[in-house]
């Protein structure tokens, strides 16, 4: 295992403190915790509805990169590939409440769900207000799959938290930010595929192993497995196999979408883009409208090979949250 | 080798093609070139100083991902490794003419300075005012190295590009952003560490091998070696080393700094914000003032798996350049 670290057990509190150090005028660390905060001028004044996030560490810039004006107000760093705990959630929640209550957008796993509300109880205790949505836009893990509890929260995450953190900044009430997000999962899809799988450093070599003329389709972001095991294709042949499958999840796939072409951690730009370039040419040769587009590692999976693709039916005015100035050093 | 790609002669320009499909409010060809230019509706009624980069592919998100308002009006593809044609410089050139000149901003490689030195010729044919700053900023290949023609430019052409595109939109005249190009290269040094080297998809395997417990200090953004080959030694250890070679190389290293922690490719942002803190603990402790931090893949090396590290001394009002917002969409 290459990795450029210091001690494995350090690496996530090491990290989360070289985010806020380089970026102080914008992130702070809350006290006793791994949950990176603003820390901008505008938002003592704020009065509006706090979004936070969280989740295990490995997947950056989810959901650190993503905390600023116009996004969320703190995202809660669990260990590797591990949920964070209540209490780290429960001090989240109680800073970014401002009187108006506080969004959770959590990523479908059963160690998040749990902890994510057990939090929600501590600063119900509290008279905080707080409503929860569940991201589950990993269309490759089946309803009824036994190794996981549904389809899992992946890339598309990220596009929840723009749009509901938008929302939110210009004012939207607690329960009708819950409504709007949960909308906006409902509309979004994702499927995955790795060359290679990712070393967890406390694992020291790669999740699965895969020969050198082969790719899996249907990953998930902690090295799950998917859905086939197949021969290398070229970028054009894998966009077409992914959309079919994207599109064919919607009950009625006409309409004006967005399309997030994300790197799994290794994947240079240069292939992103050449793939992205396959993806948009398919779809306009589909007839299907894409009136926003965003290509880079976004959501990874450590240093996974590989690329995910998200596809998200647009409704309404979602389009200005997705183009909403945000201060994420991320987005 | 394994990439998301189709055809290998085709990379180059599926790529462009993928990045100005993917943001065409902001981007776009000029015709017959592998140029990507401004196509925001600013630019149109622009009547200032244009800037202009380019080089050889395979470095993304430079220098692509740095054309918009406040930064590149245009920036030339080349093939992999390989420099844009004079002809496609000189058409980058024309676009970005608006009667006050065109700034150039090339890195220091035999093949760039040629052929953007033709490219200002034709231009000075036509009566358009152009000057041209060569960035060099990779202090591990020493002057008299022979097997090239200086110090490189790699990772610190960023942070270039931000000050004088900042310094242009502000209404600064040509020459004068020369003198001011000139001086932060002057004050820019970089020194990068490889785990291991690119793969160049037409070469098809690593430039070169390193045993599974080394490393390499010193290599450079197109698989050139470095000066010295270790055992993988800690992040803290590499930001020592680092740091004490950029700061040995300034006549007087006190004073203020912009740093700049860049991924080469496949290095996940959790390894490079754990050698960001480790940099940022250790200039802290030698009593260097830090006023400007930046973390992420700016300059890569196709899917080098290592980092660089950049220190630009500050003056006058850099900083302020720095932090002057700008629509690139990977600054």
């Amino acid at each position: 295992m290459k990795k450029i670290i210091n001690n494995i057990d350090d690496i996530v509190s090491e990290m989360v403190h070289g985010i806020v150090s380089s970026y102080p005028q914008k992130l702070k660390i809350l006290p006793g915790t791994l949950a990176i905060a603003r820390n901008d001028a505008a938002f003592s004044d704020d009065k509006k509805v706090g979004v936070v996030s969280g989740g295990g560490s490995g997947h950056e810039p989810l959901h650190s990169g993503y905390v600023g004006k116009g996004m969320l107000c703190a995202a809660v760093c669990g260990q590797i590939n591990t949920s964070p705990t209540p209490d780290q959630i429960y001090e989240a929640i109680k800073y970014a409440d401002k009187g108006q209550g506080v969004l959770l957008i959590v990523k479908n796993y059963a160690g998040d769900d749990m902890n994510f509300d057990m939090a929600k109880e501590l600063a119900e205790f509290d008279d905080i207000k707080v409503e929860s949505i569940l991201v589950d836009d990993d269309i490759s893990a089946a309803d009824d799959a036994e190794d996981t509890q549904g389809k899992r929260g992946v890339a598309g995450t990220v596009l929840v938290e723009k749009i509901c953190g938008a929302a939110a900044e210009q004012g939207m009430e607690l329960h009708e930010l819950a409504q709007l997000g949960q909308r906006v999962i409902n509309n979004t899809k994702t499927v995955a595929v790795a060359l290679s799988a990712a070393t967890v450093p406390a694992v020291g070599h790669p999740g699965f192993e895969l020969d050198d003329d082969q790719m899996e389709y249907g990953v998930g972001i902690h090295n799950e497995r998917g859905f086939s095991t197949e021969k290398i294709a070229p970028s054009k042949q894998i966009a077409e196999e992914l959309i079919n499958k994207i599109l064919k999840s919607y009950d009625h796939n006409t309409g004006d979408y967005a399309v997030l072409v994300n790197g799994l951690g290794s994947t240079p730009l240069m292939e992103q883009f050449v793939f992205a370039n396959d993806v948009l040419n398919l779809l306009k040769e589909k007839g299907i409208k894409v009136s926003f587009t965003k290509v880079g590692n976004k959501v990874t999976a450590i240093d996974m090979h590989g690329i995910s693709l998200t596809l998200m039916k647009l409704e309404n005015n979602w389009i200005e949250y997705l183009e909403a100035p945000t201060d994420a050093i991320s987005w």
